[in-house]
Protein backbone atom coordinates (compact mmCIF):
# COMPACT_ATOMS: atom_id res chain seq x y z
CA UNK A 1 0.00 0.00 0.00
CA UNK A 2 0.95 3.95 -0.62
CA UNK A 3 2.80 5.11 2.40
CA UNK A 4 0.35 8.21 3.06
CA UNK A 5 2.39 10.00 5.10
CA UNK A 6 0.55 13.17 5.24
CA UNK A 7 -1.79 11.44 7.67
CA UNK A 8 -1.37 10.70 11.53
CA UNK A 9 -3.94 8.29 13.55
CA UNK A 10 -3.28 10.98 16.52
CA UNK A 11 -4.70 13.72 14.26
CA UNK A 12 -8.35 14.91 15.19
CA UNK A 13 -8.77 15.74 11.60
CA UNK A 14 -7.87 13.70 8.13
CA UNK A 15 -8.17 13.77 4.75
CA UNK A 16 -11.24 12.26 2.18
CA UNK A 17 -9.23 11.76 -1.39
CA UNK A 18 -10.69 12.04 -4.41
CA UNK A 19 -12.96 13.79 -6.13
CA UNK A 20 -16.66 11.80 -5.05
CA UNK A 21 -15.29 11.02 -1.31
CA UNK A 22 -14.85 14.88 -1.06
CA UNK A 23 -18.28 15.33 -2.61
CA UNK A 24 -19.60 13.49 -0.42
CA UNK A 25 -17.76 14.61 2.88
CA UNK A 26 -19.12 18.16 1.91
CA UNK A 27 -22.40 16.59 1.11
CA UNK A 28 -23.29 14.87 4.29
CA UNK A 29 -20.50 16.30 6.92
CA UNK A 30 -20.37 20.19 5.65
CA UNK A 31 -20.26 21.12 9.59
CA UNK A 32 -17.03 18.59 10.13
CA UNK A 33 -15.07 19.86 6.58
CA UNK A 34 -12.63 22.43 7.31
CA UNK A 35 -11.03 22.56 3.92
CA UNK A 36 -10.74 21.82 0.40
CA UNK A 37 -7.54 21.00 -1.04
CA UNK A 38 -7.21 21.10 -4.81
CA UNK A 39 -4.79 20.28 -7.18
CA UNK A 40 -3.47 23.03 -9.74
CA UNK A 41 -4.30 20.88 -12.71
CA UNK A 42 -7.67 20.44 -10.84
CA UNK A 43 -9.66 23.03 -13.04
CA UNK A 44 -12.08 22.24 -15.60
CA UNK A 45 -11.78 18.18 -14.44
CA UNK A 46 -15.40 16.47 -14.57
CA UNK A 47 -16.79 16.63 -10.95
CA UNK A 48 -13.97 19.75 -9.80
CA UNK A 49 -16.25 23.01 -10.57
CA UNK A 50 -19.18 21.32 -9.14
CA UNK A 51 -17.67 20.62 -5.81
CA UNK A 52 -15.71 24.02 -6.05
CA UNK A 53 -19.26 25.52 -6.06
CA UNK A 54 -20.63 23.31 -3.28
CA UNK A 55 -17.41 24.73 -1.00
CA UNK A 56 -18.55 27.87 -1.65
CA UNK A 57 -21.92 27.72 -1.26
CA UNK A 58 -21.12 26.13 2.25
CA UNK A 59 -18.76 29.01 3.05
CA UNK A 60 -15.78 25.82 3.00
CA UNK A 61 -12.31 27.39 2.17
CA UNK A 62 -10.36 26.07 -0.56
CA UNK A 63 -6.91 25.74 -1.48
CA UNK A 64 -4.22 24.57 -3.71
CA UNK A 65 -2.11 22.39 -2.19
CA UNK A 66 -0.19 19.52 -4.85
CA UNK A 67 2.20 18.35 -1.95
CA UNK A 68 -0.06 17.68 0.42
CA UNK A 69 -2.36 16.07 -2.02
CA UNK A 70 0.82 13.85 -3.23
CA UNK A 71 1.14 12.91 0.16
CA UNK A 72 -1.62 11.86 1.46
CA UNK A 73 -2.72 9.68 -1.40
CA UNK A 74 -0.40 6.92 -3.54
CA UNK A 75 -2.46 7.03 -6.25
CA UNK A 76 -0.46 9.00 -8.66
CA UNK A 77 -3.87 11.42 -9.91
CA UNK A 78 -5.18 13.24 -6.79
CA UNK A 79 -7.16 16.21 -7.67
CA UNK A 80 -8.83 16.78 -4.42
CA UNK A 81 -9.27 16.14 -0.70
CA UNK A 82 -11.53 17.54 2.01
CA UNK A 83 -9.93 18.15 5.45
CA UNK A 84 -12.25 16.84 7.74
CA UNK A 85 -12.94 17.09 11.42
CA UNK A 86 -13.25 13.32 13.20
CA UNK A 87 -16.17 12.12 14.49
CA UNK A 88 -18.11 9.36 16.59
CA UNK A 89 -21.43 9.29 15.96
CA UNK A 90 -24.29 7.67 18.34
CA UNK A 91 -25.38 4.48 16.73
CA UNK A 92 -29.40 3.53 16.59
CA UNK A 93 -30.14 0.83 18.56
CA UNK A 94 -33.25 0.69 16.66
CA UNK A 95 -31.69 -0.34 13.62
CA UNK A 96 -29.68 -3.33 11.99
CA UNK A 97 -26.34 -2.91 12.78
CA UNK A 98 -22.72 -4.43 11.63
CA UNK A 99 -19.91 -4.88 14.03
CA UNK A 100 -15.78 -5.04 12.81
CA UNK A 101 -14.53 -6.94 15.38
CA UNK A 102 -10.20 -5.94 15.43
CA UNK A 103 -10.31 -5.58 11.39
CA UNK A 104 -6.98 -5.20 10.66
CA UNK A 105 -7.10 -3.65 6.89
CA UNK A 106 -8.23 -0.49 5.64
CA UNK A 107 -9.00 -1.18 2.42
CA UNK A 108 -11.69 -3.84 4.02
CA UNK A 109 -12.83 -1.53 6.42
CA UNK A 110 -13.65 1.17 3.61
CA UNK A 111 -15.31 -1.56 0.76
CA UNK A 112 -17.11 -3.17 4.29
CA UNK A 113 -18.59 0.53 5.05
CA UNK A 114 -19.48 0.66 1.15
CA UNK A 115 -21.46 -2.09 0.84
CA UNK A 116 -23.30 -1.82 3.94
CA UNK A 117 -24.39 1.62 3.25
CA UNK A 118 -25.52 0.14 -0.31
CA UNK A 119 -27.34 -2.72 1.26
CA UNK A 120 -29.31 -0.34 3.35
CA UNK A 121 -27.37 -1.29 7.11
CA UNK A 122 -26.30 2.41 8.42
CA UNK A 123 -25.22 2.13 12.07
CA UNK A 124 -21.13 0.85 11.78
CA UNK A 125 -19.28 -0.72 15.35
CA UNK A 126 -15.58 -1.11 15.04
CA UNK A 127 -13.87 -2.93 18.27
CA UNK A 128 -10.03 -2.16 19.09
CA UNK A 129 -7.71 -2.76 17.81
CA UNK A 130 -8.39 -2.28 14.82
CA UNK A 131 -7.50 -0.51 11.45
CA UNK A 132 -8.30 3.41 11.82
CA UNK A 133 -11.50 4.20 10.82
CA UNK A 134 -10.59 8.16 9.59
CA UNK A 135 -7.50 6.77 7.78
CA UNK A 136 -7.21 8.39 4.38
CA UNK A 137 -7.35 4.85 2.31
CA UNK A 138 -10.42 3.52 4.76
CA UNK A 139 -12.06 6.73 2.81
CA UNK A 140 -11.03 6.00 -0.43
CA UNK A 141 -12.08 2.80 -0.05
CA UNK A 142 -15.70 3.52 1.28
CA UNK A 143 -16.20 5.90 -1.46
CA UNK A 144 -16.91 8.17 0.99
CA UNK A 145 -19.82 6.40 2.96
CA UNK A 146 -18.19 6.97 5.49
CA UNK A 147 -19.91 10.12 5.59
CA UNK A 148 -23.38 8.49 5.48
CA UNK A 149 -23.22 6.11 7.94
CA UNK A 150 -23.47 6.53 11.83
CA UNK A 151 -19.70 5.00 13.03
CA UNK A 152 -18.66 4.69 16.69
CA UNK A 153 -15.31 2.58 17.85
CA UNK A 154 -15.68 0.31 20.74
CA UNK A 155 -12.77 -0.14 23.14
CA UNK A 156 -14.28 -3.72 23.64
CA UNK A 157 -17.25 -5.66 22.42
CA UNK A 158 -18.53 -5.50 25.91
CA UNK A 159 -18.59 -2.02 25.78
CA UNK A 160 -20.79 -2.22 22.15
CA UNK A 161 -22.94 -4.79 24.22
CA UNK A 162 -23.51 -2.53 27.24
CA UNK A 163 -24.22 0.48 25.23
CA UNK A 164 -26.73 -0.91 22.67
CA UNK A 165 -28.82 -3.71 24.92
CA UNK A 166 -30.72 -6.60 24.68
CA UNK A 167 -30.32 -7.64 20.26
CA UNK A 168 -29.86 -10.62 18.38
CA UNK A 169 -26.22 -11.44 17.51
CA UNK A 170 -25.40 -13.14 14.46
CA UNK A 171 -21.71 -13.88 14.53
CA UNK A 172 -20.04 -15.00 11.40
CA UNK A 173 -17.61 -17.80 12.41
CA UNK A 174 -15.71 -20.66 9.66
CA UNK A 175 -16.98 -23.00 12.59
CA UNK A 176 -20.39 -22.38 13.20
CA UNK A 177 -22.93 -25.25 12.50
CA UNK A 178 -25.58 -22.90 11.02
CA UNK A 179 -25.52 -22.05 7.64
CA UNK A 180 -26.15 -18.86 6.70
CA UNK A 181 -29.25 -19.81 4.41
CA UNK A 182 -30.51 -22.32 7.48
CA UNK A 183 -30.34 -19.19 9.89
CA UNK A 184 -32.04 -17.01 7.69
CA UNK A 185 -35.58 -19.28 7.62
CA UNK A 186 -36.86 -17.52 11.06
CA UNK A 187 -37.05 -13.84 9.91
CA UNK A 188 -34.10 -11.87 12.15
CA UNK A 189 -35.74 -9.03 14.15
CA UNK A 190 -35.08 -5.39 13.15
CA UNK A 191 -32.67 -5.29 16.37
CA UNK A 192 -29.69 -7.75 15.06
CA UNK A 193 -25.81 -7.26 14.84
CA UNK A 194 -23.66 -8.75 12.32
CA UNK A 195 -20.40 -9.51 13.59
CA UNK A 196 -17.28 -10.31 11.49
CA UNK A 197 -13.96 -11.22 12.78
CA UNK A 198 -10.33 -10.16 11.82
CA UNK A 199 -9.18 -11.18 8.10
CA UNK A 200 -6.77 -13.93 9.22
CA UNK A 201 -7.96 -15.02 13.48
CA UNK A 202 -11.42 -14.70 12.50
CA UNK A 203 -13.52 -14.49 15.70
CA UNK A 204 -12.23 -15.16 19.17
CA UNK A 205 -14.19 -18.89 21.02
CA UNK A 206 -16.11 -17.00 23.00
CA UNK A 207 -18.60 -15.98 20.15
CA UNK A 208 -19.60 -19.12 19.47
CA UNK A 209 -22.05 -18.62 22.87
CA UNK A 210 -23.22 -15.62 21.34
CA UNK A 211 -26.71 -15.55 19.98
CA UNK A 212 -26.79 -17.40 16.48
CA UNK A 213 -23.56 -18.20 14.89
CA UNK A 214 -23.39 -18.67 11.13
CA UNK A 215 -21.37 -20.10 8.78
CA UNK A 216 -20.85 -19.10 4.76
CA UNK A 217 -21.12 -22.35 2.91
CA UNK A 218 -18.29 -22.71 1.18
CA UNK A 219 -15.68 -25.84 0.56
CA UNK A 220 -12.50 -26.21 1.59
CA UNK A 221 -10.43 -25.69 -1.46
CA UNK A 222 -9.97 -22.33 -0.23
CA UNK A 223 -8.61 -20.94 3.58
CA UNK A 224 -11.59 -18.99 3.86
CA UNK A 225 -13.39 -15.92 1.55
CA UNK A 226 -11.91 -12.77 1.97
CA UNK A 227 -13.49 -10.28 4.84
CA UNK A 228 -15.01 -7.74 3.03
CA UNK A 229 -16.83 -10.64 0.68
CA UNK A 230 -18.20 -12.27 3.63
CA UNK A 231 -19.27 -9.19 4.78
CA UNK A 232 -20.87 -8.49 1.94
CA UNK A 233 -22.42 -12.00 1.75
CA UNK A 234 -24.03 -11.79 5.19
CA UNK A 235 -25.24 -7.99 4.46
CA UNK A 236 -26.83 -9.46 1.45
CA UNK A 237 -28.44 -12.82 2.94
CA UNK A 238 -30.00 -10.94 5.43
CA UNK A 239 -31.41 -8.10 3.43
CA UNK A 240 -32.64 -11.11 1.42
CA UNK A 241 -35.10 -11.86 3.64
CA UNK A 242 -36.20 -9.17 4.94
CA UNK A 243 -37.19 -7.98 1.27
CA UNK A 244 -39.07 -11.28 0.79
CA UNK A 245 -40.69 -11.17 3.94
CA UNK A 246 -42.05 -7.82 3.69
CA UNK B 1 -0.09 -0.51 -5.17
CA UNK B 2 3.08 -1.68 -4.68
CA UNK B 3 5.75 -1.57 -7.92
CA UNK B 4 6.20 -4.94 -9.31
CA UNK B 5 8.93 -3.85 -11.52
CA UNK B 6 10.74 -7.63 -11.05
CA UNK B 7 7.37 -9.12 -13.44
CA UNK B 8 6.55 -7.76 -17.25
CA UNK B 9 3.55 -8.91 -18.85
CA UNK B 10 4.73 -10.11 -21.80
CA UNK B 11 7.34 -12.40 -20.06
CA UNK B 12 5.91 -17.05 -20.12
CA UNK B 13 6.30 -17.06 -16.31
CA UNK B 14 4.82 -15.28 -13.55
CA UNK B 15 5.62 -15.26 -9.59
CA UNK B 16 3.41 -16.69 -6.72
CA UNK B 17 4.52 -14.10 -4.00
CA UNK B 18 3.69 -15.57 -0.55
CA UNK B 19 4.10 -18.96 1.18
CA UNK B 20 0.49 -19.93 1.03
CA UNK B 21 0.28 -19.44 -2.91
CA UNK B 22 3.61 -20.50 -4.13
CA UNK B 23 2.62 -23.61 -1.75
CA UNK B 24 -1.01 -23.36 -4.01
CA UNK B 25 1.05 -23.37 -6.76
CA UNK B 26 3.62 -26.34 -5.97
CA UNK B 27 0.39 -28.69 -5.00
CA UNK B 28 -2.08 -27.93 -7.74
CA UNK B 29 0.47 -26.84 -10.97
CA UNK B 30 3.82 -28.88 -9.80
CA UNK B 31 4.14 -29.55 -14.03
CA UNK B 32 4.38 -25.56 -14.67
CA UNK B 33 6.40 -24.64 -11.47
CA UNK B 34 10.18 -23.42 -12.57
CA UNK B 35 11.56 -22.59 -9.12
CA UNK B 36 10.77 -22.33 -5.55
CA UNK B 37 12.68 -18.71 -4.06
CA UNK B 38 13.00 -18.19 -0.77
CA UNK B 39 14.25 -15.53 1.42
CA UNK B 40 17.04 -15.67 3.23
CA UNK B 41 15.06 -15.76 7.08
CA UNK B 42 12.79 -17.61 5.36
CA UNK B 43 14.25 -20.54 7.27
CA UNK B 44 12.16 -21.93 10.24
CA UNK B 45 9.20 -19.91 9.42
CA UNK B 46 6.27 -21.57 9.79
CA UNK B 47 5.19 -23.15 6.58
CA UNK B 48 8.71 -22.19 4.52
CA UNK B 49 9.42 -26.42 5.78
CA UNK B 50 6.74 -27.73 4.64
CA UNK B 51 7.20 -25.43 1.26
CA UNK B 52 10.95 -26.68 0.62
CA UNK B 53 10.06 -30.71 1.55
CA UNK B 54 6.53 -30.31 -0.69
CA UNK B 55 9.65 -28.60 -3.17
CA UNK B 56 12.29 -31.52 -2.74
CA UNK B 57 9.45 -34.11 -3.26
CA UNK B 58 8.49 -32.75 -6.59
CA UNK B 59 12.82 -32.31 -7.63
CA UNK B 60 11.65 -28.31 -8.17
CA UNK B 61 14.84 -26.33 -7.29
CA UNK B 62 14.99 -23.81 -4.51
CA UNK B 63 17.18 -21.01 -4.47
CA UNK B 64 18.14 -18.07 -2.25
CA UNK B 65 16.50 -14.73 -3.75
CA UNK B 66 16.02 -11.89 -1.54
CA UNK B 67 16.20 -8.86 -4.26
CA UNK B 68 13.53 -11.00 -7.04
CA UNK B 69 11.10 -11.34 -3.35
CA UNK B 70 11.19 -7.50 -2.72
CA UNK B 71 11.11 -6.27 -6.16
CA UNK B 72 8.53 -9.21 -7.14
CA UNK B 73 6.61 -7.90 -3.32
CA UNK B 74 5.24 -4.69 -2.36
CA UNK B 75 4.95 -6.37 1.03
CA UNK B 76 7.87 -5.41 3.26
CA UNK B 77 8.06 -9.08 4.03
CA UNK B 78 7.84 -11.81 0.96
CA UNK B 79 9.60 -15.22 2.72
CA UNK B 80 9.13 -17.35 -0.76
CA UNK B 81 7.82 -17.09 -4.28
CA UNK B 82 6.93 -19.79 -6.97
CA UNK B 83 8.26 -19.09 -10.51
CA UNK B 84 5.72 -20.52 -12.43
CA UNK B 85 5.15 -20.80 -16.27
CA UNK B 86 1.80 -19.24 -17.88
CA UNK B 87 -0.75 -21.34 -18.85
CA UNK B 88 -4.39 -21.13 -20.19
CA UNK B 89 -7.12 -23.96 -19.75
CA UNK B 90 -9.98 -25.32 -21.63
CA UNK B 91 -12.96 -24.48 -19.62
CA UNK B 92 -15.67 -26.90 -18.80
CA UNK B 93 -18.28 -26.10 -20.66
CA UNK B 94 -20.64 -28.60 -18.85
CA UNK B 95 -19.73 -26.33 -15.28
CA UNK B 96 -21.12 -23.35 -14.20
CA UNK B 97 -18.96 -20.47 -15.32
CA UNK B 98 -17.71 -16.58 -14.42
CA UNK B 99 -16.95 -14.62 -17.29
CA UNK B 100 -15.28 -11.18 -15.99
CA UNK B 101 -15.31 -8.44 -18.99
CA UNK B 102 -12.64 -6.11 -19.02
CA UNK B 103 -11.92 -5.80 -15.48
CA UNK B 104 -9.23 -3.63 -14.92
CA UNK B 105 -7.83 -4.21 -11.33
CA UNK B 106 -5.72 -7.46 -10.75
CA UNK B 107 -6.85 -7.20 -6.75
CA UNK B 108 -10.35 -7.43 -7.85
CA UNK B 109 -9.92 -9.98 -10.37
CA UNK B 110 -7.24 -12.38 -7.64
CA UNK B 111 -10.40 -11.66 -4.68
CA UNK B 112 -12.73 -13.10 -7.37
CA UNK B 113 -10.93 -16.11 -8.24
CA UNK B 114 -10.51 -16.66 -4.39
CA UNK B 115 -14.52 -16.16 -3.87
CA UNK B 116 -15.49 -18.23 -6.71
CA UNK B 117 -13.14 -21.61 -5.40
CA UNK B 118 -14.23 -20.83 -2.52
CA UNK B 119 -18.53 -21.12 -3.76
CA UNK B 120 -17.79 -23.77 -5.93
CA UNK B 121 -17.44 -22.41 -9.56
CA UNK B 122 -14.34 -23.20 -10.75
CA UNK B 123 -14.60 -21.64 -14.95
CA UNK B 124 -13.31 -18.95 -15.33
CA UNK B 125 -12.78 -16.86 -18.22
CA UNK B 126 -11.87 -12.71 -18.54
CA UNK B 127 -12.80 -10.94 -21.88
CA UNK B 128 -9.52 -8.47 -22.80
CA UNK B 129 -8.74 -6.07 -22.13
CA UNK B 130 -8.49 -6.75 -18.93
CA UNK B 131 -5.74 -7.08 -15.96
CA UNK B 132 -3.33 -9.71 -16.13
CA UNK B 133 -4.50 -12.84 -14.67
CA UNK B 134 -0.71 -13.13 -13.92
CA UNK B 135 0.50 -10.37 -12.60
CA UNK B 136 2.13 -11.19 -8.89
CA UNK B 137 -0.70 -9.26 -7.35
CA UNK B 138 -3.68 -11.37 -8.95
CA UNK B 139 -2.12 -14.36 -7.72
CA UNK B 140 -1.66 -12.78 -3.92
CA UNK B 141 -5.14 -11.13 -4.20
CA UNK B 142 -6.55 -15.44 -5.43
CA UNK B 143 -4.09 -16.63 -2.27
CA UNK B 144 -3.17 -18.97 -4.74
CA UNK B 145 -6.60 -19.79 -5.58
CA UNK B 146 -5.93 -19.43 -9.37
CA UNK B 147 -3.86 -22.56 -9.83
CA UNK B 148 -6.99 -24.47 -8.21
CA UNK B 149 -9.32 -23.49 -11.67
CA UNK B 150 -9.74 -23.14 -15.35
CA UNK B 151 -8.81 -20.10 -16.38
CA UNK B 152 -8.97 -18.74 -20.14
CA UNK B 153 -8.38 -15.42 -21.26
CA UNK B 154 -10.82 -14.42 -24.66
CA UNK B 155 -10.32 -11.24 -27.07
CA UNK B 156 -13.69 -10.85 -27.04
CA UNK B 157 -17.65 -12.15 -25.43
CA UNK B 158 -18.03 -13.48 -28.85
CA UNK B 159 -15.02 -15.85 -29.23
CA UNK B 160 -15.67 -17.22 -25.21
CA UNK B 161 -19.64 -17.56 -26.72
CA UNK B 162 -18.86 -19.25 -30.07
CA UNK B 163 -16.21 -21.67 -28.03
CA UNK B 164 -19.18 -22.46 -25.31
CA UNK B 165 -22.01 -22.71 -27.15
CA UNK B 166 -25.41 -22.43 -25.79
CA UNK B 167 -25.65 -21.13 -21.70
CA UNK B 168 -28.14 -19.25 -19.47
CA UNK B 169 -26.28 -16.04 -19.58
CA UNK B 170 -26.66 -13.54 -16.28
CA UNK B 171 -25.27 -10.35 -17.09
CA UNK B 172 -24.82 -8.37 -13.47
CA UNK B 173 -25.92 -4.61 -14.61
CA UNK B 174 -27.21 -1.58 -12.67
CA UNK B 175 -29.77 -0.85 -14.46
CA UNK B 176 -31.40 -4.56 -15.07
CA UNK B 177 -35.04 -4.81 -14.41
CA UNK B 178 -35.11 -8.32 -12.85
CA UNK B 179 -33.82 -8.40 -9.23
CA UNK B 180 -31.13 -10.88 -8.11
CA UNK B 181 -33.97 -12.78 -6.21
CA UNK B 182 -36.59 -12.55 -8.31
CA UNK B 183 -34.12 -14.34 -11.24
CA UNK B 184 -33.16 -17.11 -8.63
CA UNK B 185 -37.05 -18.53 -8.46
CA UNK B 186 -36.12 -20.53 -11.29
CA UNK B 187 -33.37 -22.99 -10.64
CA UNK B 188 -31.06 -21.80 -12.80
CA UNK B 189 -29.55 -24.68 -15.09
CA UNK B 190 -25.74 -26.13 -14.46
CA UNK B 191 -24.66 -24.60 -17.86
CA UNK B 192 -24.83 -21.05 -16.88
CA UNK B 193 -22.72 -18.02 -16.92
CA UNK B 194 -22.32 -15.12 -14.34
CA UNK B 195 -20.90 -11.98 -16.48
CA UNK B 196 -19.97 -8.94 -14.32
CA UNK B 197 -18.51 -6.15 -16.16
CA UNK B 198 -15.96 -3.37 -15.44
CA UNK B 199 -15.41 -1.73 -12.16
CA UNK B 200 -15.91 2.00 -13.59
CA UNK B 201 -18.28 1.40 -16.80
CA UNK B 202 -20.13 -1.81 -15.89
CA UNK B 203 -21.03 -4.29 -18.79
CA UNK B 204 -21.88 -2.62 -22.02
CA UNK B 205 -25.68 -2.17 -22.98
CA UNK B 206 -25.75 -4.67 -25.51
CA UNK B 207 -25.67 -7.27 -22.25
CA UNK B 208 -28.74 -6.34 -21.40
CA UNK B 209 -30.02 -8.71 -24.78
CA UNK B 210 -28.51 -11.45 -23.44
CA UNK B 211 -29.92 -14.11 -21.37
CA UNK B 212 -31.58 -12.80 -17.86
CA UNK B 213 -29.68 -9.60 -17.12
CA UNK B 214 -29.87 -8.88 -13.40
CA UNK B 215 -29.91 -6.38 -10.35
CA UNK B 216 -28.09 -7.15 -6.83
CA UNK B 217 -30.70 -4.74 -5.17
CA UNK B 218 -28.93 -1.61 -3.52
CA UNK B 219 -30.30 1.92 -2.53
CA UNK B 220 -28.88 4.92 -4.74
CA UNK B 221 -26.82 6.39 -1.76
CA UNK B 222 -23.78 4.56 -2.72
CA UNK B 223 -22.76 4.48 -6.95
CA UNK B 224 -22.64 0.99 -7.17
CA UNK B 225 -20.97 -1.95 -5.22
CA UNK B 226 -17.64 -2.74 -5.74
CA UNK B 227 -16.98 -5.31 -8.31
CA UNK B 228 -15.51 -8.13 -6.07
CA UNK B 229 -18.18 -7.82 -3.36
CA UNK B 230 -20.67 -7.70 -6.37
CA UNK B 231 -19.32 -10.70 -7.80
CA UNK B 232 -19.29 -12.18 -4.11
CA UNK B 233 -23.02 -11.44 -3.63
CA UNK B 234 -24.09 -13.35 -7.35
CA UNK B 235 -22.09 -16.49 -6.27
CA UNK B 236 -23.71 -16.95 -3.57
CA UNK B 237 -26.89 -15.94 -4.41
CA UNK B 238 -26.20 -18.57 -7.33
CA UNK B 239 -24.48 -21.45 -4.91
CA UNK B 240 -27.41 -20.70 -2.82
CA UNK B 241 -30.53 -21.83 -5.15
CA UNK B 242 -28.37 -24.88 -6.35
CA UNK B 243 -28.46 -26.03 -2.73
CA UNK B 244 -31.74 -25.53 -1.67
CA UNK B 245 -33.24 -27.21 -4.78
CA UNK B 246 -30.95 -29.98 -5.04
Amino acid sequence: MPSLSGYKSELDYSYAPGIFPSMECLLARPELTRRLLLHSSAAGREGTEKLISLARERGIRTEEADRVLARISGKENCYAAAVFEKFRDRLDPEKPQVVLHQPGDSGNVGTILRTALGLGVEDIALIRPCADLFDPRTVRASMGSLFRLRVKVYDSFEEYEAEMGERQLYPFMLDASVPLAEAMKEPPPRRRTLIFGNEGRGLPPEFAKKGQPVRIPSNDKVDSLNLAIAAGIGLYAFLDKEQAGA
